[in-house]
């Protein structure tokens, strides 16, 4: 049995299994193994018949079993349990040996550890996985960062049990130490602004026409047939379709609304605070979501009065397809901030991602799948350093031709009381970002006064204050 | 000379020697040290006759002329600088001795610090100081935390120098360990929502009625008379009233329009997402200045179309009247965010903070000083659990007004391409905690269908899935 499996899974959750599941249906021979043994059991017993699976009970004899240089993938708990398996893994392994760490890591936990790891000679890969269960077991999007030597020798086994789009393998090589980790955690966040702009959009739908969720799955199955073809709008016409066996009810209104959370989309924000990126649709996004799952506030808010305006919608498909022009606007809106995060996050760390590459190993296996990255690809093949991409040449004209359906849009919730914070956030983004002159000034200003700040002259090189309190002159700080 | 100062300041730049002053000036005698010790004789040299200050060059000498238990001020550079002055005083002083910190460090820091040095048998308070240079020297507004014991000691010298109003100090014990530090980044984050919010009003009426900086100053002189009345709606109108010497053009026409930040608002808005409190004002006026300072995204910017609206304003006194209100409202909304996030931290953190005390101290000294406080008092004072500052019996009423006129603004930003972020989301937040139903219940059926995450149902105790690949059955997972 010894040093005869292709690659090794520790951790044998539904995760880890399904992974172990999709690597010996490849063809890969696996070691396996699991804290407590009887997961591995079971493992054996329910799809030992799928190939080449080798069991150990023992973390050294895992580790025995892998042929060199070893490749181990671990999909242990998030924080001290992945660093407890890496410990064990590290003691066992030898110079060259590669353990790759699949699980929902924070980047700069990855960072931290690929430094430790390659200090003892092994090298460590943090691997973004998307794709839930089925797709860990279908083929998902995978996000490995890390060495180039060891994507040379992970990386193959990853692309074969990736998703793949004509041929092509959702699974490439992101860039240094937490790069892939981090890629996956903006693709998170990205995927809470996504899904808030759907329930924006549905809630537009529902109130504005009086629909019911059947209908408004009908409308979002239509859109499928449009630019916004993508899983979140087929699964939103799915969910919506569905009834509640017990009541008879559209299980839409049967679920509590609160949104939860695993803490993805807070993490995107902060690290875009910490960059000093504007990611505003995943930042309402998040508080959205925080917002719905407030019961002590919404159940405070009874003394609030909406003086709402009642608006009828006078052309039906007038209106559904401003909803779904602001839906797509506001859509490439939330990418172009999610991919500047990107960008400012490689410049930093110094990863050099490439973000068309990045696009397309999205375009299968992961939630935010959508057709609309093709065009991500191409914005980014034509222009690498592109700096804003809905300005990019092919996106400018798109969004531009949904931005009068976003005012309306933004413009009805806003008198007719139906909240849109990403809505109106990515409208706000999109005039701001083109503003020839921004109230800043102003802002610089009043800093200036209370806290003597300075401030910068659009004539004149030089950092300047004024003497608020004194004579008024200016005088020169630099 | 030894054991004589009632209290001693570490520091001495403008304002470690503003605070100094400060104290000489109600009276006390004050041991001063610095690092280099030609800014201390700068100072006895500038201001030694104003007061009995204590020099020393050595900070075994400055610990050894405070009177016991003794009390040590400490404002120096925020990090590692404020962690080594802690430590040399720690080094030389005795059981029951206080360090206190006035200098910007993150709350997290101050809890760290706090039990480090109670470990040693010291006290340490964590002193939030707002009212920059001028508030340090004339009276600011101060934040302590720490020990109750501390506060004894402490409490009284820094109530006396702090701004007062009506003969009550803007100086209040808040709470254990990282409290004061913690209130003082939520009262700048208030701040950035605040001058953000102004900025969007000066944007709409500079944009809609035409006028001149100086004639807007006039309007913003004029909400004085109003509840707007404030500090920053104060020098508002005295930053836009300023021309430039040079070109003889409004100086906020000559400021670069890229605000600046130090990092206090996205601290503020990276622990409301830790703690899942929405603040969504903070966060936009965070953003805000971020795109504004985004040269490289603005630059790029030239293929997006505004598509804009041109609408007049047809009665000038009611659209100033509805830029008012809508500020008005945007404003309560922020300041119900911050102390709901305040009262979040409270929880999490186990400080008992008296969050009507604290609007009273916030009245003189910082730079969101306001009338507008008083109400805030009155109403935890009426009630100290509220748990919706703007749904109470007082400011409901209030923000009903104006909401309204938020509703128009918001519109009308929307389709003239005005950006509005902290308005808008304001007005979203608004509309979304009153909301009898959010489609958030959509959020979660999404989450259901993709990474089996269940649901909870409206009609039932219990944690609920459906099976979306299988049968469609619901079954209860809990």
């Amino acid at each position: 049995m010894s040093e005869t499996a292709d690659i090794g899974v520790v951790g044998l959750a539904v995760m880890g299994a399904n992974l172990a599941r999709n690597l010996v249906s490849h063809g890969y021979s696996v070691a396996v193994y699991n804290r407590s043994y009887s997961r591995t059991e079971k493992l054996m017993a329910d799809h030992g018949h799928e190939g080449t699976f080798i069991p150990s009970s023992d973390i050294a004899d895992f580790v025995a079993s892998l042929s060199r240089p070893r490749v181990a993938i671990i999909l242990v708990q998030a924080g001290a349990p992945t660093d407890a398996v890496i410990d064990q893994l590290a003691e066992h392994m030898e110079e060259g040996d590669i353990i790759v760490d699949c699980g929902n890591a924070h980047f700069k936990d990855t960072i931290r550890r690929e430094a430790a790891i390659q200090a003892r000679g092994l090298h460590f890969v943090g691997a973004g996985i998307s794709g839930g269960e089925e797709g860990a077991l279908e083929g998902p999007s995978i996000m490995p960062g890390g060495t180039p030597e060891s994507y040379e020798r992970v990386g193959p086994m990853l692309e074969k049990i990736s998703a793949h789009v004509d041929g092509e393998p959702c699974c490439t090589y992101i860039g240094a130490d937490g790069a892939g980790h981090f890629v996956k955690m903006v693709h998170n966040g990205i995927e809470y602004a996504d899904m808030q702009l759907i329930a924006e959009a549905y809630d537009l739908l529902r109130k504005g026409l009086g629909d019911t969720p059947e209908q408004i799955a009908d409308i979002f199955e239509s859109w499928m047939e449009t630019e916004l073809n993508s899983y979140l709008i087929e699964i939103t016409a799915e969910v919506l379709r569905q009834y509640d066996a017990e009541t008879g009810k559209p299980l839409v209104d049967v679920i509590v609304d609160a949104a939860s959370q695993k803490g993805t989309g807070a993490w995107t924000v902060q690290t875009a605070l910490e960059l000093g990126v504007p990611v505003t649709g995943i930042g309402e996004a998040t508080f959205a979501r925080g917002l719905s799952s407030s019961p002590l506030q919404r159940g405070a808010s009874a003394p609030l009065e909406s003086h709402a305006l009642s608006i009828e919608v006078e052309d039906r498909d007038e209106f559904i397809e401003q909803v779904r022009q602001a839906l797509y606007a506001s859509k490439i809106v939330a990418y172009s901030q999610g991919f500047d995060l990107i960008q400012a996050a490689a410049d930093f760390y110094g990863w050099e991602i490439d973000k068309g590459e990045l696009a397309k190993i999205w375009r299968a296996g992961c939630i935010i799948r959508a057709i609309f990255l093709n065009d991500i690809t191409d914005a980014y093949r034509a222009n690498p350093d592109l700096p804003l991409l809905m300005a990019d040449e092919h996106f400018a004209p798109k969004i531009n031709a949904c931005i009068p359906s976003l005012r309306q849009i933004v413009s009805r919730g806003a008198l007719t009381a139906i909240p849109l914070p990403a809505f109106s956030s990515s409208l706000a983004y999109f005039d701001g970002v083109r503003a020839d002159r921004l109230p800043a000034a102003l802002i610089q200003g009043q800093r200036d006064f209370f806290g003597a700040h300075t401030y910068l002259r659009v004539d004149n090189e030089g950092v300047y204050h004024t003497e608020w309190s004194g004579d008024r002159t200016e005088s020169r700080w630099d």
